[in-house]
Parts: structure tokens; sequence; C-alpha cells
């Protein structure tokens, strides 16, 4: 059961040699695949597939089949926590997520519990361990969660938002209550990601989708200090790697580098040089290349994939980068160019190794 | 004419010792004030607010009959650059701006050109003529236009965007065409900056909003060097001071410090002192309270304004920092808490500048 036919990633993550740069994509199981879709259809609809283990299963193995990609992550959805939490979590048409019963007074966050991974989160440990089956050690795959600070955005929001006003005037009128349902988020995220090692999870992901709205400052208390907390918590149990990714957090690298994580995810808008410069041999960095290249031809595919591992530059040990994009597959993305990008990712990688002259400097 | 009983801004600007750290607004005329929603109502929509003279002039200086701001801006538009390009601009209620007409092929990018700032968009150097009058030299009259990139995203897409697919498919796949695009729009930008200057304008904003979607190397590429083409068409002429404020372009401080402009606004996720590490004495910085800040009670609302201006630190020279939002204020601030936050501003400058200690350390 331990023994993986391509740990790439992993060492990556390690900071080990590698002998090329691995690469998995955010969403990488998602709308842009035919197979995807017609799993949905029978599925009935978006949550009926993140909770039923099977489906779950079937769609998270789908790129792996197309894409010599050297990592999966379990298909599910980011606000599994606060549907548990008895929220009533829901997908309105065309408007993405949404709850029945927003967080927004002191009665509301009194009666937040952290809910238990094998109660009504069971189906997600159910996946876990159907997926880590069906890989039967083809390669790792990742668990993950949302931090609590993104969380927290969607239970006072009630759904998504342009301006953050719900929780922002919470923060600044009511601080000790954004503090509590910040507190309460971090317990339920540690023993969430507990539960999904404990199932078979090779690695974890935290997603803080929403860290990048918060003020310098605001972001290190509200969403970095529980991230740290959460990170503190899991690696006193598990040793498995972990990833934190901010998703507009290039202000805070340093910062994020010193909270107990192994890796870091960058979105596009860093340079990945001169991201690696100010993390040093700290973490390993993951990233970053724009979604919106792969709407491009294939020679551009290309080439936009030879800069970003240009811009990181040849790992001096052989490792340290695992290539992905800075946000979520686009559902629009032709699904050949995921091929071109990732025989580019790998070809390029055992390149860079070697220290011949990257294509792009010629 | 030129005598202004308060020039602080454009000595701030310009580096030079002030007695405080002067503040404006970024839409400080807006829906916030219940004065503008009535003279909006007057005019009948918001176009015909921006293309009225005499009712642009009057919401101008709305803001400035309540609080103690030390400049005034043109009440204007973003995209009337596209809208006298015929576009067909429109406001969908609810939706934000459209066009009737996006710009998407070889065809539309062939015909687009520099409108005549004296010809189509006369309304506007009008209501610059008409505004500095009314001014009497209370405060400056900051002129503005969006960057030729954040122009060009509307008028690719046209409209607002969440993943901004089209413009970047043209990026990705037809450089050549977006770069025809940007080149008209500099031209226009340029030509339309130096026609409010010429009609009154004591300072200019280029207002970079949609920069920070880009990725680093196209982020120079696409936006930073179409405006460094406008400020160096412009400095050959005027010598009035300019800001440059890239949204979400925290990444690039030190590159947007070398465009030739004299001032960079930064937004909430840049840490002021360390903003002012990076830039050095090349440019003032203006910025950078969150405008949520602005929904919590007055005590909050001034302690944030202090920390803000504490991490600027007490000017060496009594100068180089404006204080505004780092986004435009929202129509759901409470009125009073913007007096509150203009005399908290202008207290605790004079306070840094005497070397006092801050009543965020006491």
């Amino acid at each position: 059961m331990n023994t993986l036919a391509n740990d790439t990633f992993l060492r990556a993550l390690r900071r080990e040699p590698t002998e090329y740069t691995p690469i998995w994509l955010m969403r990488q199981a998602g709308r842009y695949l035919p197979e995807y879709n017609a799993t949905r259809r029978r599925a009935g609809n978006f949550l009926a597939l993140c909770k039923t283990p099977e489906l779950a299963c079937e769609v998270t193995l789908q790129p792996l089949e197309r894409y010599p990609l050297d990592a999966a992550i379990l298909f599910s959805d980011i606000l599994t926590i606060p549907d548990a939490m008895g929220l009533g979590l829901y997908f309105a048409e065309g408007e993405g997520p949404k709850f029945e019963r927003p967080v927004r007074d002191e009665a509301a966050v009194k009666q937040l519990a952290v809910p238990d991974p094998s109660g009504e989160l069971r189906y997600v440990t159910d996946a876990v361990r159907t997926i880590r089956g069906a890989l039967a050690g083809r390669v790792p795959l990742i668990g993950f969660s949302g931090s609590p600070w993104t969380l927290a955005c969607y239970m006072v929001e009630g759904g998504a938002s342009d301006d953050f006003r719900e929780i922002k005037t919470m923060l600044y009128r009511r601080p000790d209550l954004l503090t509590r349902i910040l507190d309460v988020n971090a317990d339920a995220v540690a023993a969430y990601l507990d539960a999904q090692i404990e199932a078979g999870a090779q690695a974890l992901m935290i997603f803080d989708s929403w860290g990048g709205v918060l003020a310098d400052g605001a972001y290190q208390r509200f969403s970095l200090e529980p991230m740290r907390r959460v990170i503190a918590s899991l690696k006193r149990r598990v040793d498995e790697p972990l990833i934190v990714f901010t998703k507009g957090g290039g202000a805070w690298l340093e910062e994020m580098a010193g909270i107990g994580c192994d890796a870091i995810g960058v979105d596009w808008t860093v340079n990945l040089g001169r991201a690696r410069a100010r993390v040093g041999d700290r973490v390993a960095l993951q990233g970053n290349l724009d979604p919106m290249a792969l709407m491009a031809g294939p020679e551009q595919v290309r080439a936009e994939a030879i800069r970003v591992l240009d811009d990181f530059g040849a790992p001096a040990d052989g490792a340290g980068h695992v290539f992905n994009l800075g946000h979520g597959i686009s559902q629009f993305t032709p699904p050949d160019n995921v091929a071109v990008l990732a025989e580019t990712v790998h070809a390029h990688g055992r390149r860079l190794r070697k220290g011949g002259a990257s294509a792009s400097s010629l």
C-alpha cells in the first residue's frame, strides 16, 4: 500500500532530488473534460458527485488516464466543513455556492461546533479510501481543505462576494466574533485533514482562496495565524508534506514560509525566480502558469510553460518546484493543451537538470 | 487662477515638505453621499451625469463641502475613451459597464482610431474648466484616465469579467493584435490627459484597475510599457505631477517607480513601510486603507487610519505620502466615518511630523 510507482511529487515537496519537474493542476478533474461532465450528469448534481465516493473516485482518476500527471487530488468541495456545521450549503444555478444560514451574529457564532470527521463528513474519508485503492500506487493522493479564513468568508457572506463587506465589517467592528469563528474553523480543518491522512491521503493542501483580499496586518492575524495553528496541530501527528496557497498572497511569501508548511503555492503575478530568492530553501514552490495561457495554441503553451520553468531556474539539488497553474483550470480549456503542457514540463524539467540550454533562451 | 489656498497634495506628490499628510478618496464623489444620489436622479442616469459639465461639477464639489479633503477629482467615467471610439458604451442595470461592439478580431482592431479630445470628448474638458472655475483655488483638481491595458480589457471583454478570457486569449494567441490596441490606447490616453491639463487639471492619475490580473512578464509588456509611453509623451509637454495606480500591483512597485511617474498608488495588501523601502525616494506613495475599514465604528476608523500613517512612518522631509483608500469608497460607507477619517489623518500627520509618539504605539 505504501509503495508508489511515482513519488516525484512528494520528493519535490520535500526538496529532494527528482529527475524532472512534477506537475498536477488545480481542478484537474473538472468541466473541461467531457468524461467529467458525463459522470456529473449521472450523479445528478455537483454535491451528489462530491458525496458519492465511487463517483468522486471516478472523476479523480479521469485526468490521470489522459495525462502523465504526477499527483491525484481528492475530488471534493471546499465547503464540506461549513456544510457539516449545518449551515445549509446549496448551489444556485450559475451563482456558485451559497449558505441558507450565514453566520452573522453572536448567537450564530456561539452555535458553531467542530464537525466530527467520522460523522457528517464520513463521505470524504470514504472517498479518500476508495481513491487510494483505485490508484494502486500510481501517484500520490492529495487531500485538501479550505483555510479557516476562506471558510469564514463563505460562512459570513453566505456565498461568493465582490467586496467581502459582511466579513470585513465583522473584522473591523467585532474582531472577537471573527476570532471565535476562526478558532472553530482551525480546529475543524485540523481534524478534517488529519482524518484524510488517516484514510490514506499522502500530501495535504490548504486553499486560502480569499486571503489576498485582506489588508497587510489583517492577513497575518486572521488568515496566516489560524493556518499556522492548523499546521502545528497536524505536524504533531503526521509527517506528510503540506502545501499552503494564498491566492493573491505574493506580498507575504516570507511569512508564509515560516508557518511550518513544506511548500507554498504562488499565483501568476509572482515571478518564481524572485519568489525562490525570497523564501530561500525553507519551502518548495508550487505554480504558477496563468490558467488562461492554456487558451493559446500548442506552440504558445509550450513557450509559456518553459518560461515558468526557466523563471524558477535549475533546481540546485534537483528539486523544489512543483509545476501547477496559479489558479484552477478553466472549464474552457482545450483538453489537448493539457497534454502539451504536461509533456513540455516533464521534457524541459529534464533538460534543466542536465544543465542544457533552455528552449526559450536559444 | 494659479494660486492655490491649499497645495499640500501637490507638494506631497513632489516630495516637498508639508505640514500634514494630505488626503483624498478614490470615488469621493459617489453613491455613499445622499446629495450625490439626488444630483444623479436629476441627471437621469450615470452617463448623463458624466456628460453634463454643470452636474459633473456639482458632484465633484459635494465631498469638499462636507470634508476637509486636500484634492478634488474630476467626476467622469473610466470608459470615456472607448465610448468616443464608437464602441457603444451602456450600463446594464446592476451589471456595470458594457460595450455594444467589443473589439475581438483583426477587422475591429484595424478600425480603432485615437479620438480627438476636442471632439466627442469635449464634455470632459468642459467639465474640467467648469470645475476649476468653481473650485476657485481651494484645492487642486485631479484629471484622470484608465490605463491603456485597463481600457483594452473592457474593449475586448465587452464589459466586466471574472477571468479575462477574451483578452487573455488574444494576449497569448495574437499578441500582435493586442499590441495594436494598446498602441492606439496609449496615444488616446496621452492626448486625453494632455487636454485635461490644458483645460486646467493640476495633477493626473492613471487607473490601471486590471493590471493585477496579468502574469509577471505580461504585466511589464502589456500594462507597464504602454503607461511608460503615455507618461513619456505627456512629460514632454506638461510638468504636472502624475500618479499611477495598478490595483493588485504590489509585486511590481520597483518597476512602476521607473516609468516616469511622480507617485504610485498602492492597495491595502501592501505594507506602506515596506513599499517605501522598496521605491526609496524615487516616487511618492498614495494609499492605502482598506475601504471596508470605513464600515467600523469611529474609534476603529481612527485606529486603522493611524496604523496606515505609522506604517509609512514620519516623512523624512515632511512629505511623500498622500493618504487614500486602496480602492474606491464603498457606496455603503457611513458618511460620518469619512469626517472622522479626514480629521484623524490631518491630526496624526501633524503629530508624526513633530516626532510625537503615535496614538497606536502608546
